[in-house]
């Protein structure tokens, strides 16, 4: 988590921007379990629980409230 | 997911942006699960299950408080 | 849920916007469980729930802030 | 819940700001178990489960959210 | 909870807002359980429980969206 | 908790933001569970338990919508 992956908040499209949210939802995840290797691991556990795919939307609903905001919504777009 | 499907946050009422909202909340399941055998294989187990109806209704929310924002609540409208 | 039932996020009164709230909230359910038969059928197991009821809570919570927002709180009511 | 008990979001100071959130977050509750007594039955369970119990914190500072809003936080009290 | 615990949502620092965020989300519990004896009997439950941790501190996160809101995110400090 | 751990919610990069918006979520957690040795027994339980890592990264999500917005997004930068 070293390495840069967060140098801005905008994004030239909603789409783009639903992306870098979807990325920051990862990251989230990334941060408290650092393993690629336990991550994979749990992966068929809960992409298959549809509880655990409506929380992961969630997550990515709310960082992409941050990044629209950090957009002005695209209004200009 | 390579398509276009987030041009644009604006819509012409707020019912069509509620829409716009739902279709968030499913994408991003989507891009968590792109199977879509095994997102209808999910299906019924949540789709008569009130709390992952609760959650589902509550990603919604969370989506159109973004959309509503966007489109400066329809204020306008 | 083709017909229209959100034409407006405006209403006169604060509680006029909570029971929209409410309303949207249940759409919300209903747009991922259209058939009245299985929403009536779960019914007696989420309402006697309280976590349930504290989730169902928790979304008309967050419409809540959509609506009243969008009518700037009310504050010239 | 036909009668009026949401007729402003002001409030003189934060403290009853808190306790219109407080409010808000049990109507939010009524509305889906009108029942006084099913309530009353289920209130031993909830109350004394540490997560129910986060959980309707949850939703007090949701709905707190709203209402410092409406008061602008209260800046000029 | 009668007596006054919330004068203002004013703080010097973020960090004693955060303090007061985190005040707020216990005062949310103590509303629906005000028996200390009770929430002192649940408390090696929860926190020894990684979730109820995991969730407590959402709460202190949406509190402190607040209490950051109305300190105009101590920009001038 | 008592030492200085938030003086400000000011970060020169996003990518900052975001690691102070996983440090606040790491101190939601303690100020709960303060306890080095029992948060360590519980790190192998929640680590490898997807549901429990998307609540952790929800909670990073809620946390950095207050620091993003206390930098203005970065907008200048």
């Amino acid at each position: 988590m070293s390495d840069s992956w967060l140098p801005t908040l905008r994004t030239s499209t909603p789409q783009e921007g639903w992306e870098l949210a979807a990325k920051m939802s990862r990251v989230g995840v990334k941060i408290t379990q650092p393993s690629d290797e336990i991550r994979s691991r749990l992966r068929p556990g809960y992409s298959e629980n549809a509880d655990s795919l409506i929380a992961a939307s969630h997550v990515i609903a709310v960082n992409f409230q941050t990044v629209a905001a950090a957009n002005d919504y695209w209004r200009e777009g």
